[in-house]
């Protein structure tokens, strides 16, 4: 019997993951009843990953009490998955630290904390948990990851040995950075850290400069901001001999992706990469002799670290044709110079953007455009 | 070497058949550049199918002066090919008796008549032609090809031996047909009568009742009109013992495809058919892999004679397998069911209409859309 696993990401703004995935069996169905279908909801690491993930392997959401970006206690969440015996955190960091936790005008990073994020970890540590998968977007903060290393213990000192103020402005001031309270095991677990921008710390493509005028800093500030994450850099340096200066992604989210790399056993992964490792996508390719991807969109973006793309670097490993489906497609001959077999558009006609985006119409282009493609695929004649 | 036939109807408002067959092979040789692509422009009979056969045939246009339908002198035209050793005349005859030769005010069958058309005959016969195809479509007339045939030395006369006026209305005093002046040459030659409707001679069905409102007649004149033609059947009968009264296909073009049965050897064939026919399609389908054909809106009707389906009936004489392209695509499971390989709808975006029918936009979407069908079709290991 053949199988046909079909992971598409969502088609934003139409359907989820997983409602692409039952139009697209529909469609196979209609002409191959008898094919094997495995549907696989992915997401590539935006907004909703972490729900997705924990969702599909059957984890559980746990509630606390943080501190948001402005020190202010709110409740969050964060889910545990199980897996090989072992107890997974999947933490966004964003529903502690993230900028919509906050209002326009308050958006301050000189003085917004990543600490929330920390107290979560610590949280999760607390309950068993010695692997972490923390996706970093959204943050409403530059503190190079300070108030979350403050949350597990460590200290960040002035020349005086006075602690400094929450926020990034006070990491021009840094002297020391005392871990000797940190706890270890923390130090030893696995991080992985969802991160799907390139950006060095400081600079001029670093996080201040890029990242901190949509949180709320003036030109003025932001570079005062990018000074004191050049300042962090050197003390770690220093201190740990560890050069986090030109690491890529060590500017995401403020530079907590620096603070990671720079104190916990971590790495810093394209979403999608996580996604599928955590899903353990190959093991649903075993036997697969057809893969159809999808997103809302289709073009040259597509190939930079979207859902499809991880899915067919997969799926080449163990040369397993790929198929991409789309609501809007563009550039075809450079995704099948890629390696997608083949590149579809699922629109039926001439239609609006508004029409084509309900959700009736999507399922049954999805549908009719796959039933099409297997029909052709399964034809061995020419 | 691969051989595809590429032989497509125009996407009407957009691109001519030979546009749109251009436009395949250009997606095929995308990806398959050694691949043999033939392409053969066609039409469907309806507008502009003289012309197509005429220069694809490379068959020359011959100028002559007729009566227009209310017997005014026009110039008009016809086309001559030949093939065999022979020569066809490929006559439309709304060139001498169509609707759109008068102005909506001049719309009358009681009086307009089929004489041009009898007279684009005759100078073709005068010129050696001996097979005959003529297009039916377009007529202002309702005179059950009266007029036509007195061009050609028939006479028709009412109970006291006296010609009957031109038109529709004078059917009603008819008496005898006298054809002891028409050259039996011409009326043993070959006419093939490109017909479309099933529509009987006279009834509810008949030619007065369904077409001669859209050609100006009131209802009590379509009344009168179509006694006439019911008295033309009953002379017929009596006369040649030639039952044309339930003859589908007769009612075309205000009666004139009763007159071609009734005094010719003529058959009448719908449009496709005659110019896959003329065109010799078959030949081109000796050796082929694969047949892409399309049209602008691809649906249930497109298995009511249109292109693609008598494209897919000779196709299928030879197990050829044919995929079908359209502006905009229903129905896929019927067309399927029917025996196309695929449905594919070229779109490669929600679009407006007006610009999806942009000559440019359809080049590209069907260049794109040909060339991924024929990467799925040449992946065998699916």
């Amino acid at each position: 019997m053949k199988k046909i696993v079909v992971a598409s990401d969502s088609f934003k703004g139409s359907l989820t993951s997983l409602q692409v995935a039952d139009a697209i069996e529909a469609g196979i169905h209609l002409e191959l009843p008898d094919v094997q279908v495995v549907k696989v909801p992915v997401a590539d690491g935006g907004e909703g990953t972490m729900q997705t993930l924990v969702d599909a392997l059957c984890g559980e959401y746990v509630t606390c009490q943080v501190y948001d970006p402005l020190m202010r206690t709110i409740t969050s969440s964060y889910g545990i998955i199980h897996q090989n015996g072992e107890n997974t955190a999947i933490i966004d960091m964003a529903s502690a630290s993230g900028i919509t936790l906050i209002s326009e005008k308050e958006r301050d990073p000189f003085i917004t904390t990543t600490y929330g994020t920390g107290q979560l970890i610590a949280d999760a540590y607390s309950r068993g948990c010695r692997h972490f998968i923390v996706g970093v977007g959204g943050s409403a903060t530059n503190d190079a990851g300070k108030g979350m290393l403050e949350a597990l213990g460590c200290r960040f000192l002035d020349v005086n040995g006075k602690t400094l103020a929450p926020g990034g402005k006070s990491l021009n001031e840094l002297s020391f950075i005392d871990i000797s309270e940190m706890d270890k095991s923390l130090l030893d677990s696995e991080f992985t850290i969802i991160c799907d921008v390139c950006n060095p710390l400081f600079g001029e493509q670093g996080a201040a400069y890029v990242f901190a005028p949509q949180k709320g800093a003036s030109p003025a500030e932001i570079e005062i901001l990018d000074n004191g994450l050049k300042r962090f850099a050197a003390c770690v340096k220093t201190q740990f001999e560890t050069d986090i200066a030109h690491l890529p992604g060590a500017g995401a989210a403020g530079g907590l992706g620096a603070a990671f790399i720079a104190f916990f056993n971590a790495v810093l992964k394209p979403g999608i990469n996580t996604v599928l490792d955590v899903l353990c996508f190959e093991n649903y390719l075993s036997g697969a002799d057809l893969v159809i991807t999808g997103e809302g969109k289709v073009d040259e973006q597509t190939l930079m670290g979207k859902v499809p793309q991880g899915i067919l670097t997969l799926a080449q490993k163990y040369d397993i044709p790929v198929v991409i489906l789309g609501g809007a497609v563009e550039s075809r001959q450079v995704l099948t110079a890629a390696g997608f077999l083949g590149v579809f558009c699922i629109q039926s006609s001439a239609i609006s953007l508004s029409e084509a985006l309900k959700a009736s119409i999507t399922v049954e282009n999805l549908k009719q455009t796959a039933s099409q493609i297997v029909r052709l695929l399964s034809f061995h004649k020419f």
